[in-house]
């Protein structure tokens, strides 16, 4: 794709050029590094693919000509210098880690098309006031260690040491163990936090490209979606535990199964979000873990991860409380111990008017059509909201489908993303 | 224990001497070897822990003067010889593999048991006139395969060389593989299984050594449990499979969760094992296997493993239909693909009257309380019963817990439990 644009806010004419199918040969490149095979994408924090997807990206940064910086939690920034040294930066940025059996688009657009986005401004000549940053995010997924955005939500300064010093992978690595074998970390889990920390003084606006991970676009038939606030996503670990026992001798009356509590409580997961009555409220049982796990024994141990979203804030917390109070009440009919963590219960963020401004500018300098919408799933950029004013850029995704093997979006809404993204952010950061 | 008896049918009286403290101390140091700590017992076929368990059978049958046989799928022999060479042998033991998070004494007593009670007999100067034969038979469990009982299974005939070709570890292994680096095998599955078969020509009676697995002998007070019949296992794997998505941007009416069907099905399976309205019927969903198992991934596919016993096969096949039945109702209400395949459905098994009889007569002279009883867990000696008249020995177990690691059989329960067996192997094999 060829864009040749008349850029407003600059009072310059941009020649941007962003080649949409040499961004999707980026993206399956970086695919390659799964610890699933193709196309499945399962990139898990500080794994081998995922140092090999990491090396891969500061590549490409050092080839749009950024400047590479990388922080102690493990997220890395490209540098465009700004003409004003003292100015506080624009960035731009997404995540490239992948839930298991996830696809090649989640994120990465954000992180490849970002970096494409300030290489074309850089080509096209464009010196930005402020400077232009991008960022791949570490883990955005909560896979590894159960915590989501850890690398924006430590940024935003929104995440406890001690707390992160409580989480344990499935071998038994803090995070700062795990960072610190990867060549990021510092001397204790407070230094981490603390050398990852942004502050309004030197970030003046975020703005995020993704695809949308929802059909609406595609059903309507149009190129972006202009997001005007995201979803606020709560998370619970709940776990039943009961007395297990043989599958053969222990009689049905004297059972106390941990499996069967979890099932009614997944069932009555689903009805609490149908029960809101508004089709923003979504509640979903994704994580099931069974102790222990074999065909003849009753079930000891049974956790949930449940995750729980709405754009409304009090009535995600409705749902959220009415789930805790139906888990007691499971755990006391059946007889078995339950244990409830609230893994996380963030607000809803409303995006920056001034973002969504140019976003909308540049949808118009591009003559593409749009629409403004609200992300059901939520990003980094949540939480740079907490921070910055903040926007996202949405493109269409086929069917919808996302954290799937065939997750896919064409080349040309990937291409006039990143246009879109590159237009925005030069207005931002002026020039 | 030292016990001074009569043993009336061999004509001759015999000093058993079992020392019940000397066998616990020998099932304490094979519960080492676990891939779970202590005093958990996780030990699965042909993994180190399960080779040096093996290697220390085979040092106790050695101690205990037995000659030692393995066959090509892994099952173990310490043979006593008989005064008649042509005779077909009376058999005891049962198996060491554990499922994941078990205890100490499940399967265990009645290997280390068996190896006791032929040792005794041998120092109390016993020579039977039929072989005697202790089996460690490999792999009770269906942890690694997924099929219980291999070792018997196979002596009896009962297993299709083809079917177990399809068999899978989680590391994509079949059994002939794990054998052959195990150093059992054959050149194919078809020699390997044929290599295990004994027939009614070789084995004259069988009689299994076991902790009860439920509560009634210690409750009732009673030392001993002559089993009369071995409960009806079956066991179907069920397979939901949606199409998953992300769980913040996909829609709950678009949904088809996977979990979720397998939620339903998990507490209809409950509602048909108490719907007999018959204590002996249980149903157990004991595994669950979710993907992607992520907290912000709709389930795309969940596989359940159901175990259905009772005493009365028909009864038992009415549960399993309705099991069946309500699947694909779920799942055509949900919206999901389903795949159901039966892992197993054995009839069950009556003990022969000769082996209760010896039984019953064994505990007689040792004046022991006893009561006959139904076996609902099942055991190698369900397999044992097809090629030859086959009976169990039930010792009280604490609280009736078992698959726990806080499974528990006294030493005095246990040395009673070995001196009934040994009274009854002699009276079976004649002397
Ligand atoms: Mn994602
Ligand atoms: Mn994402
Ligand atoms: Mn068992
Ligand atoms: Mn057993």
């Amino acid at each position: 794709t060829l864009a040749l644009l008349s850029f407003a806010p600059a009072a310059a004419a941009l020649k941007l050029q962003v080649d949409g199918q040499a961004v999707v040969d980026q993206l399956m490149h970086l695919a390659q590094w799964s610890d699933d095979p193709s196309p499945a994408v399962t990139r898990l924090l500080f794994t081998d693919n995922d140092m090999k997807a990491r090396a891969y990206v500061k590549q490409l940064m050092r080839e749009a000509g950024l400047q590479i910086r990388e922080d102690t939690m493990g997220n890395v920034y490209g540098r465009l210098p700004g003409s004003d040294p003292t100015a506080a930066a624009v960035a731009t940025g997404s995540h490239t880690d992948a839930i298991p059996g996830a696809g090649a688009y989640d994120g990465t657009v954000g992180v490849i098309g970002g970096i494409a986005a300030l290489r074309a401004l850089r080509e096209a000549g464009f010196t930005p006031a402020k400077p232009l940053e991008v960022v791949m995010f570490t883990s955005e997924e909560p896979t590894r260690f159960g915590l989501s955005c850890s690398g924006s939500r430590t940024m935003a300064g929104l995440l406890d040491p001690a707390y992160l010093d409580t989480l344990r992978d499935v071998n038994g690595s803090t995070y700062l163990q795990a960072a610190t074998a990867a060549g990021y970390g510092a001397a204790s889990s407070a230094q981490m936090v603390a050398g990852a920390r942004r502050t309004p003084a030197d970030l003046a606006a975020f703005l995020e490209l993704h695809i949308e991970q929802g059909p609406e676009l595609e059903k309507e038939g149009l190129q972006i979606g202009v997001v005007t606030a995201i979803a606020a996503p709560a998370a619970l670990r709940v776990k039943f535990s009961g007395d297990g026992g043989h599958a053969g001798a222990q009689l049905m009356p004297l059972r106390n199964d941990a499996s069967l509590a979890a099932a009614e409580l997944a069932i009555f997961v689903e009805q609490a979000a149908l029960g809101t009555g508004v089709i923003d409220t979504v509640a979903t049982v994704g994580s099931w873990q069974v102790q222990p796990n074999a065909v003849n024994s009753v079930p000891r141990e049974t956790a949930l991860e449940i995750d729980v979203r709405d754009i409304d804030g009090p009535r995600r917390d409705g749902v959220l409380a009415a789930i805790k109070a139906k888990a007691a009440a499971i755990a006391e009919r059946r007889k078995v111990r339950l244990q409830i963590e609230t893994i996380n219960q963030d607000p809803p963020a409303a995006c920056g008017t001034e973002v969504v401004a140019a976003v909308e500018g540049a949808v118009r300098e591009l003559g593409l059509s749009s629409k403004r919408m609200v992300s059901r799933a939520y990003h980094d950029a949540l939480f740079m909201a907490q921070i910055a004013p903040t926007g996202m850029v949405f493109i269409p995704c086929r069917n919808g489908w996302s954290h799937r093997p065939d997750e896919f979006a064409s080349p040309s809404d990937i291409a006039r993303g990143i246009e879109v993204l590159a237009l925005a952010l030069a207005q931002l950061a002026g020039g």
